[in-house]
């Protein structure tokens, strides 16, 4: 059984070549054909760039149909695309640029500016092209891929652990197809597929819709970002089938959508980034808008288990089971599987699980048992095998579909000086479902809120600043002096 | 990327326990839940009779529920199943028996009579259960199986070569995934599918209908036998949606048709078994039938490249394209691809193409290149790269679905005192397509058809044995003195 199979674009270019491959609101739709011929024309432009195989090339941009060409094109040289979420803050996005051993960092031209700003702020300087730089630069013969290796690196997305330092997630060809696979085993597959991306394509869960796109022969409804009244229109009368959303952009969706019902043709709201509120289902049951929950990460390549619909309702707040080539257990401390309802880590295994962090023994040691691959998230299942996911890892913030860290933050808010101890926790925020709130303790008394504030903005991505700040004498920690987060808003002043 | 997944009818059954993997007519629907738990019960009496880790199973039964039961249940101990024609001769069957090293032969318990013959004609005895026999063993406390290792061997079908021994296909797990996979990324993939399969599950195209159905979820309505009432019944009235035929049952389902029409649920009569005759695919489009043309073999799981019908009448007797993870090329004698209109041998290469012939480096050596399995089969690509075969092998018969190849039949004729010289080349024949017929120069005057006829029928299948016989003084024969088929058909008496 080989590994090898045809480039996937060059492959969906032969069989539907006149096929709609993206269609944006007010632009002209991209075919299938024509996304090839553009991909490969950019491929030869950034081989003059020096770009070859293995190549790790960043890639920083906001959606657009410029960034789905740039990704394919890669693809043809067999460079590796590191993709960088445009909210992080100018160091962390270094510490990717420098981990992942980044050799030149492409931009969209609207943010050529702060990325001029990021390189520059590098101790080695590495080589910024915006995509219009890539087309001034002329074609160069180079022989591009025409087969795909299964076992090939792809990307790598960047990840936060619970200790804080962002993993390279590295991602396979492989891992990508079994998991558009998976989920068209799942979903089924249709003709006039309409998938709309509306989050970003640098998280796995945008980067996926691209990808399932070009393998099933699908169009994707491509937003630059979500907005609630171009994706409510998508829904009604362009004619999409399928959505991917977090919670915080179904809730506004369900407001938007008010007394109106969406079309029949559209038949799955695939909602994932945590745990779902019930209210929230409840009030998308009542709306019939047909929402398969959701688990998965980055390490998973997207969904992992999903539930259908017609188990919604009696399986209310459930992920599901695993797909079709997924396995999933629970595990307890002593490494033994969990009975139904007890609680324990969620073990994942299956071919759309990355096989590891780039360059990082420790992250993958710890991680990685036996092909099984820890999540470090808490669920359970109940008697019907059905997946129950507890905590988002253990006191992970979601905060509008975005993962934050306590630890993160409290590492940086450590390096401040004045600051003796600290603990991040969350709050439930209307807007967001959660947003981080900081515990400090104090060495100098004179530190303001303004202070960390300012401090933070230096450091973090505008999402994962603390919204609130307390200053208290000591922090709630247990018998082996840990941190227990989970008693932090005890020092709320009611 | 890890080749492991959970068992095929475990996830199956999980997922969808109480949908119906089996309809058959006159007899009760079985449910997913129900064939699993059949299927581990038979697998614990299977152990009790020895099977185990890697024992070759000989399978030999016509199309029933029980007979797919027998193979889940081999894949429950990891054993691989050796699927034998119950159209061969009792020395055919024997030959396959022995080189595939065969422990122990199944048999539906109508064929055990025939199976007995066989059995006591081999040089070394193997065991000899019937299926009933099986269920009255006892249930052994077995380790079954709870993954599926995708690069270990599920099944074994012999094929005809051109050499004229017949060898043994090797089919692992992952191969009959991957073909799964292709064709549903070609189709598309309703949660609604029924498959009908009244091709012989001992052949791949007919087996492969039954993996699809536990790998997508998919009822299979199931047949002994191809009768064309029978399947009319189905389409008209109970809900199939997909059906594989060959040329012969489509041409006699269009007979059965006459001024009705299919259902529009009804949406793909999958052709495959040799090219089609364009007036019946003439006629299929004037009965607006949705015939998908394919091509494909038992090396490669069933069908590598299929023609949609939005092509069906512009590239009329094409075989379409490669499926979308498979590739196919035109190689000439010198081993150079072939450019559009040119003719040369047919290469294939993908994830569902096995990866060898059973204990046969000879057969593996001549027919793998690179990664590549070169055919045998004769084609051309259009301008659009439309594939179009030229001749299923060379000098291949085809008839009635059945592949007949005139070397087979040829060292069964030199095997017979008095036949100093045979040549076998084919007839057309309104009802089958095509049938042997053979030239034979005799070194005994006395030689008469009916001896020759009487000699066949003790060794060969009956679609194999020549449907006439002309005795001539020489056989046409060029410079390197190798037979030349083509020309035996001008000792015809006009």
């Amino acid at each position: 059984m080989t590994n090898m199979m045809p480039h996937w674009l060059d492959k969906r270019a032969d069989l539907t070549p006149n096929h709609i491959a993206i269609q944006q609101p007010f632009k002209d739709p991209i075919t299938f054909i024509e996304l090839k011929t553009k991909a490969k024309s950019l491929a030869k432009r950034l081989s003059s760039a020096g770009v070859s195989l293995g190549s790790r090339v960043g890639v920083y941009s906001p959606n657009s149909a410029e960034m789905v060409v740039v990704l394919h094109s890669l693809s043809y040289l067999g460079a590796v695309a590191v993709l960088i979420n445009t909210r992080l803050s100018t160091s962390e996005v270094s510490h990717q640029l420098t981990d992942a051993n980044v050799s030149l960092l492409l931009t969209s031209d609207e943010a050529s500016g702060a990325c001029q700003s990021i390189v520059q702020s590098l101790a080695s300087p590495i080589s910024l092209y915006s995509f219009s730089d890539v087309w001034r630069l002329g074609e160069k013969e180079t022989n591009l891929r025409t087969e795909i290796d299964l076992n090939a690196p792809f990307t790598i997305i960047y990840t936060s652990g619970t200790t804080g330092f962002p993993k390279g997630v590295v991602h396979t060809y492989g891992n990508h197809w079994w998991s558009a696979i998976s989920s068209a085993l799942n979903l089924g597959l249709d003709v006039n597929e309409k998938w709309l991306a509306a989050l970003p394509l640098f998280h796995v869960g945008g980067l996926s819709i691209l990808l399932k796109s070009c393998i099933y022969g699908m169009t994707v409804y491509l937003l630059e970002k979500f907005d609630v009244e171009a994706v409510h229109h998508a829904i009604m009368n362009e004619g999409v089938t399928i959505a991917s959303v977090v919670s915080v952009m179904l809730d506004r969706l369900l407001q938007w959508l008010q007394s109106e019902y969406y079309p029949s043709t559209f038949r799955c709201m695939l909602l994932g980034g945590g745990p779902a509120p019930k209210p929230l289902l409840e009030r998308a049951a009542q709306a019939n808008v047909p929402v398969f929950q959701t688990y998965g990460m980055t390490e998973t390549s997207s969904q992992i288990a999903t539930l259908s619909p017609n188990n919604a309702l009696d399986k209310l707040g459930s992920a599901g089971k695993a797909l079709f080539p997924a396995q999933l257990k629970i595990i307890n401390e002593n490494g033994n599987e969990q009975p139904a309802f007890v609680y324990g880590e969620i073990y994942v295994k299956g071919p759309m699980v990355t096989n590891g962090y780039f360059h990082n023994e420790d992250a993958n040691k710890r991680s990685f048992h036996n092909g099984w691959l820890a999540t470090g998230d808490i669920g359970y299942f109940d008697e019907d095998g059905f997946l129950y996911v507890v905590d988002r890892r253990k006191d992970l913030i979601i905060s509008g579909g975005e993962n934050i860290y306590p630890a993160e933050i409290e590492s940086v808010l450590l390096g401040m000086e004045g600051v003796e101890e600290a603990g991040v926790t969350k709050k439930a925020d209307e807007k967001w479902g959660s947003v981080p709130i900081a515990f400090l303790v104090r060495s100098d008394t004179k530190l303001t809120e303004e202070q960390v504030l300012a401090f933070c903005h230096a450091k973090l991505a505008n999402y994962k600043i603390p919204k609130e700040i307390y200053f208290v004498d000591t922090l709630p920690r247990n018998a082996s002096n840990k941190l227990v987060r989970h008693k932090l808003t005890r020092f709320i002043p009611k």
